[in-house]
């Protein structure tokens, strides 16, 4: 990790996620670390990761480091649950730059904020199938009683837009029934869109719940390792770019949703060939790089 | 289409969709015609197409049909309706054997059933953005009047394995309310995976509402085309294959619960690294095709 030193503090932050849920995570690295630039890469043409084996999961995510690395980026974060969980060491061992992971990142701050040491964790079906919470809390500590919950119905009630609907209330209730007889105080939001479901989740839980906000708690990481190694922004007027790998209406619709009220002004997506997976045999055949 | 002429009746069919809602008209086909083997292809390291960009749906599609034809297929059946309604026409082209599509399929028994010529749609967001319903009803005759809904948690319900839960029947009150007051007699299920809910929306519908199966609708198709053709396979004891482009748990799983009640004995799922996705730059160049 040598060549971390020759990073230069203004340069951006890559921000990697399956799709637009990690735009939760840019929201939250804007408002704490406000002087930041962003180059964010959501792989809108493969997602979700969430139901895809750990091998296709890291394949994408090392296509996605290299369409990243591109941008002269001085950090990479991976706001995606399913990458983190299972893509991270790989990701670490290619990078040139420090990588964070929102797993990690989540984990630090519940075992930082629970009491009775009874930490809640949802996710995706994926998420919770890959024990990733529970061990990076595991290596944090000893005597953590932990309970894990799969909503997997979550996400598409997200991007319907039913964040307050019955149904939503309903579905949460049913979902988070296990987690609540736990007693748990602390519950991590294990993935990138359930920020937006915080008012319906914490009217389940109890206002005695505290949610950890995974991007949140990433953003807090962030600030501490940018400053220990002399990389922080100064506060300054930045300008984010957004890349997508399947150009959609959705991407500028949800994407302010996910931003939240106006952090970032504009949402630019751009339709982008720059993955392995667009080198199809016919064009490589065209302009072979070893020729 | 010359070369539909030297194909074999005992040749098998390609099926296609973008994961595995689409077993659902493997079902549909073993049930028309005994005698038929298929080669099945999941795409499911990059479901779901419902979401995607026209482009990426036919670019996708292509790839797939590259795939199918190593089986020496005689007839190419394209299950998924995004699919359908986006790259029938290029797959035609590019295809040297008749290519089937669900949309087609559905439109024209709903034309058969109906009497008052109202006719209702549901599908995913991208099925019933893409027109592709009333357009080849328009193709089928004059002065339908035709309502569509899109339908975006059916898939996550189906998935769930919600087939009957009470929030399904909420969501498919609340789905199905411009359909009901329309007053449509048939209603087309535009999705692989709704045929797994015709009970709830049936409950809701009425029993007077005709549903239509696209995937049923496809297998009275491709009878009378194969009788057409001669090319109608024998009865004999047929065994299938199935590829998926990820390998995962839910296709054993989930595979049985679309299939039903074991028309189809085995479910076999294969990895494959057939797709152009899959030739990454490093193994392009370890054994080019055109060195």
């Amino acid at each position: 990790m040598v060549s971390t030193l020759v990073k230069k503090a203004a340069d951006p932050l890559g921000v990697f996620d399956s799709g637009l849920g990690g735009l939760t995570v840019v929201r939250a690295i804007a408002h704490t670390l406000p002087g930041e630039a962003m180059v964010y890469f959501g792989d809108t043409a493969r997602l979700p990761y969430g139901n895809k084996s750990p091998r296709t999961v890291r394949r994408l995510s090392l296509e996605a480091l290299k369409f990243l690395e591109h941008f002269e980026i001085k950090a990479w974060v991976v706001a995606c649950n399913s990458a983190s969980a299972l893509a991270l060491h790989v990701l670490t061992d290619e990078a040139t730059v420090p990588v964070l992971g929102v797993v990690e990142a989540g984990a630090r701050q519940a075992v930082a904020k629970t009491r009775n040491r009874r930490i809640g964790v949802i996710g995706t079906r994926a998420t919770v199938a890959s024990h990733c919470y529970p061990a990076a809390l595991e290596r944090l500590g000893d005597g953590f009683q932990v309970t894990s919950a799969a909503c997997p119905l979550f996400v598409s009630l997200v991007e319907e837009g039913w964040v307050e609907h019955e149904v939503t209330r309903q579905v949460a209730a049913e979902y988070l029934e296990p987690v609540r007889r736990a007693g748990v105080d602390t519950l991590i939001l294990g993935c990138t869109h359930y920020p937006l479901l915080k008012k319906v989740i914490s009217d389940v839980m109890g206002n005695e719940v505290t949610l950890i906000d995974s991007g949140e708690a990433l953003a807090a990481d962030l600030l501490e390792q940018l400053t220990a190694r002399g990389l922080l922004a100064p506060k300054r007027p930045v300008e984010h770019r957004f890349f997508v790998s399947d150009q959609s209406d959705r991407f500028q619709v949800e994407g302010q949703r996910f931003l939240g009220e106006a952090v970032i002004g504009r949402v630019e997506a751009v339709d982008q060939s720059d993955l392995p997976w667009y080198d199809r045999p016919s064009r490589t055949r065209g302009h072979r790089e070893d020729a």
